[in-house]
């Protein structure tokens, strides 16, 4: 077995080595100016004609010769005869030959006789458009490597140009490996993956100004990676490769292009992103992506964004930049540069940011990202409420407007920020899966906007407020019920173990799945252990963890776990049985500078919509008959 | 005559009533994912499938039982059996049924034996990508009214949907006015113009999100404007038509829009983009853009932008805010809000924006601009020096690489802009034509970081250093020459006057075309009237102005001057006679912290390189004998 091993080149050293390796030669091609919005210039464009191409008048009114109402007075009010003395003009009109002024309509009277009176002279060339006042012939309108906007269309042609020259796009071959791939539109069968790099890859691609050409997906398979990346050389001028990229017994890309081309190097020192490989075959570039989709799509951007701005001579964009606070601890490793995709938001006038899963397969992570937190490799990562500087996937103006909902996981916190952003499009709710005790900690931090929460005291028998008491005791901070819900047994269709209550799931082989430490329903299962004098070394799966009620159903569905606790749209979402056990209520917290904002006033609104509320209630399992009672936290 | 009085309506006031009377219904269309890049969603994407659909191995390795693995030390080594003990997996594979841990190959030998050793236990579910770990099936994955972005499309396609409900793109009909028309690719005759708002109007609806159709151009005649109008409204959601909205008596689109429908508004509080009208017609709404490209373009962003993105459920785009200092006083109408075009860069680590001109018909301000300053109507402006708030149309770490050029004007600054751009794409000359006196005012207010300068000195006989040391006494600055030029009569073809020396313009009726004020091309002008023992006012025209050369000799081809003083190249763009007259020298001069800048070793190495020296020759008129050469200001 050959064993191959990644080096570990920084990413901005194996970029210069990629560049200093490979180029796209710059090839042109002539368009038509209307079809270039867009498109980069391949060499500079200068006017051939004047716009305007005469002097023009600039107002309707009469031009008239200037020196001949020089004696026009209000005492002495000159009459101009027409013809000789003066001619009609509209704006735009060509200046008559001889003249060299225009009069406004609303500064002159006509006479019965056809004359024209005038009270006051005119100033010499006074309210004509010079030739040239836009353009004017042989002056530069755009450089070359100019990326085309509306306006600078305009110009070129007011210039008198109707075709220019512009970089054609260069052909990128994207050739996606994996015997376990098929076409994203097939029927997916167990252990086959939709092939979706290929299409996030094209789009960026086609973004950034290329043709991406999607060829036929490649089993694991040398001599037929090798056969396509041959047919490919053909028409591309760029080859990325996707998958294989590695050093497993599967990965071959690095084999091939060693075979074909030149291997420059293998191995990248980032999390996610490292198993790239950067070569050439024929002297042009090709990029080995990794498999997983969040290390393709950085890595993508990390060298394939610089090789075609290379080639259209425009600068890398580098994105904006802003000081966050971090939410959480983002611990790193050291050697490694990491790439962290986070969520921003604004609370009480600080940017407060916090990361999303790390896994280099969670695609959602780029979905749900407003900006990324590089950690260097000489860093071990940053500490909860430290200060850092993150690029931004969104402009700052935007994120100024994302509600940060932190705490516990429901489905229909997705149905409020639809119903949010149908009030106000700037409103983006996001919400971080923290648990409720983690929401009610995020509100306490200034971190985060609301929290959900579902907190079940038995002494008191309440729900959240003795936990807000206890764990921000004294904040001036409102609680609003957003729902009741049914909490149950997710079981697999038909109920084959026969589960009815907690004592059926102890000492048995039957699997359970558990939420993770702070959620509101591991308390509840906590809560029923305790009430039958359970523990948990007695549960088989008590330490098996997930986030969401979705990754609950989603892990009995597969049949990894034979019961989990949950609420019952998610049994619906992978067609299991609910076993009803208890309604709960779900209380929304909010901090307290936002509950004096014009959003938690539309919150408010929402959540009392009775559109609103039928949509929630259409999901089965909720009832909304409480929804936006303020519940007191503070007895007086 | 009917009198038409436009109404002065403020411009956000003006909007709320357009959005109130108008709308477009939303329809929504099935597109492909694949397809759906920059597309708007029209309902929630939510998960069909988990991805992944199963439990998975996450590295490549071996899966095992964890609970068969306790045991497994470095004491104790544990070898496992084939197929019952464990099963090779590579990294996708579904974890097979029973096994619920997978260990490294790098964590583990291969006895001769074909079983597994290993020295350390696995816990259950490592390196295990659970089912749904990126995508769950019933996840929201993107809201409805989303603009669709590249990964956005994978995760769309990971929850297993191909196709997407996405909101129609509505179809905007473009209705060019104006008898002086021509479509752009026609030969443009005396008194035409091409019809380049159509295309960028065009492009602007296009970005945004709509199909635009660009129709006929129809005169200014009410009844064909009424026709093209008619036939608009069977295909399209928007109208705009183009032109033909001020006041005047060719103006008919008040008319034809108030005939067949309604007008909301006629006239808007704004320079430049007052005479537009809003209205409806059949309930479609109906937009009269001036003819004035800047009117026309900033209007449609006013009116058009949050049309649209109402229909798409997007917010309006809020451009980014910056803090500069204005390097020019800027002076504004009371009631009029005014929008005046900037450029912007940053010299000492302060932001400088000059205002460009400000004429309505200027499409080139646009094509210059870096950010735009909105005076209000309750102002009258702003003074040289004064801090102010712009917009920007380029994000800040653009301008940061902007160099602003003040001073004379020169076509080899075009040239020097390109070379500049090929050492580093990120840097952008911009040049301000502010005359030689006015570029050394702007380097002493730290307002450039470079200015071109060719004021002569009869008393010393020396080019620029006397003035700059009379005007910037003991300032830290570096005079570079860059060129040798020559200066001449700029008259028509065959030199009909026969003009040889300043004493042919003197007491004729030759008109000649004088530089502003503070030009040394003005002062060059001045200096041979005085040689001469002339008056300004022998000089019919003298108080004419042009701001650059080929202005000048765009005025003398047009044939409303017969004389100007100027550049040879100028006079060769517009196939004009050139009578040398005198050999100049221009030096650039470069701020005290831009010349110990990188750009500024750039700037040096390209003037001092043979290609563009030997690029700037080829223009004519030019010598580069001495370019690079450093000029003492300050002789020890």
């Amino acid at each position: 077995m050959r064993k191959v091993y990644l080096s570990n080149t920084p990413r901005r050293e194996a970029l210069d080595i990629f560049l200093a390796g490979v180029n796209i030669p710059r090839r042109m091609e002539t368009v038509s100016v209307s079809e270039a919005l867009g498109r980069v210039t391949a060499e500079p464009v200068m006017a051939k004609l004047s716009m305007p191409g005469y002097h023009a008048a600039a107002m309707d009114g009469i031009a008239v010769i200037a020196e001949s109402t020089f004696s026009a007075s209000d005492q002495n009010p000159l009459a101009l005869e027409p013809g000789q003395g003066f001619i009609n003009v509209n704006t735009g009109n060509p200046l008559p030959p001889g003249f060299d002024a225009v009069i406004k309509i609303e500064d002159l009277q006509f006479l019965d006789d056809g004359r024209a009176e005038l009270l006051a002279p005119a100033t010499p060339w006074q309210h004509v458009r010079p030739v040239g006042e836009d353009v004017v012939a042989g002056e530069l309108i755009v450089l070359a490597w100019h990326h085309l906007k509306p306006p600078d269309l305009g110009a070129i042609l007011a210039g008198g140009i109707t075709k220019i020259k512009v970089l054609t796009k260069p052909v990128a071959a994207i050739i996606p490996s994996g015997s376990d791939l098929v076409k994203p539109d097939s029927s997916i069968d167990h252990g086959h993956v939709p092939d979706f790099n290929s299409t996030v890859i094209a789009s960026y691609l086609e973004q950034w100004g290329l043709t991406p050409i999607i060829k036929s997906i490649v089993p694991d398979d040398p001599d037929q990676i090798k056969a396509a990346m041959i047919s490919a050389l053909d028409t591309a001028d760029l080859m990325i490769i996707i998958a294989g990229s590695s050093a497993g017994e599967k990965d071959y890309t690095y084999q091939v292009i060693s075979e074909l081309g030149e291997v420059f190097l293998h191995g990248v020192a980032t999390r996610p992103g490292k198993p790239t490989i950067l070569g050439q075959i024929n002297h042009k570039p090709v990029i080995g992506l990794p498999g997983y989709p969040v290390s393709a799509y950085l890595s993508l951007e990390w060298f394939g964004l610089p090789l075609i701005n290379r080639y259209l001579g425009l600068p890398v964009p580098e994105r904006p930049r802003l000081t966050v606070t971090l939410g959480r601890r983002v611990v790193s490793e050291m050697g490694v540069e990491e790439h962290v995709r986070m969520t921003i938001g604004n609370v009480d006038n600080r940017y407060i940011a916090n990361p999303l899963t790390r896994g280099a397969g969670v695609t959602m992570s780029l979905v749900k990202a407003d900006g990324l937190l590089v950690i260097p490799g000489n860093s071990l990562g940053h500490e909860q409420n430290e200060e850092v500087e993150v690029e931004l996937y969104k402009p700052e103006n935007e994120l100024r407007h994302n509600l940060l909902a932190a705490g516990s996981h429901d489905l229909i916190i997705d149905l409020l920020a639809t119903a949010l952003k149908k009030g106000d499009a700037r409103l983006n709710l996001s919400s971080a899966h923290l648990g409720s005790m983690g929401g009610i900690m995020a509100i306490g931090r200034g971190q985060a906007h609301l929290a959900g929460t579902h907190l079940f005291d038995p002494e008191s028998g309440e729900y959240n407020t003795p936990y807000i008491r206890k764990m921000l005791p004294g904040q001036d901070l409102k609680l609003v019920t957003l729902v009741y819900r049914m909490q149950g047994w997710i079981v697999a269709s038909g109920n084959p173990h026969g589960i009815k209550s907690i004592v059926d799931l102890v000492d048995t082989e039957i699997g359970f799945i558990n939420r993770q430490k702070g959620a509101g329903t591991r308390l509840l299962f906590d809560h029923l252990l305790n009430e039958a004098n359970l523990s948990p070394t007695q549960i088989k799966g008590y330490e098996r963890e997930e986030h969401t009620h979705l990754n609950v159903a989603a892990a009995v569905a597969a049949g990894t776990a034979s019961v989990g606790l949950g609420i019952l749209p998610a049994a619906k979402a992978f067609g299991l049985d609910f076993i009803p056990l208890i309604e709960e209520r779900y209380d929304l917290l909010l901090s307290s500078s936002f509950q004096k904002s014009p959003e938690a006033a539309l919150l408010l609104k929402t959540i009392a919509d009775p559109m609103f509320q039928s949509e929630v209630e259409a999901l089965g399992g909720y009832s909304m008959r409480e929804a936006g009672k303020i519940i007191e936290i503070y007895k007086v």
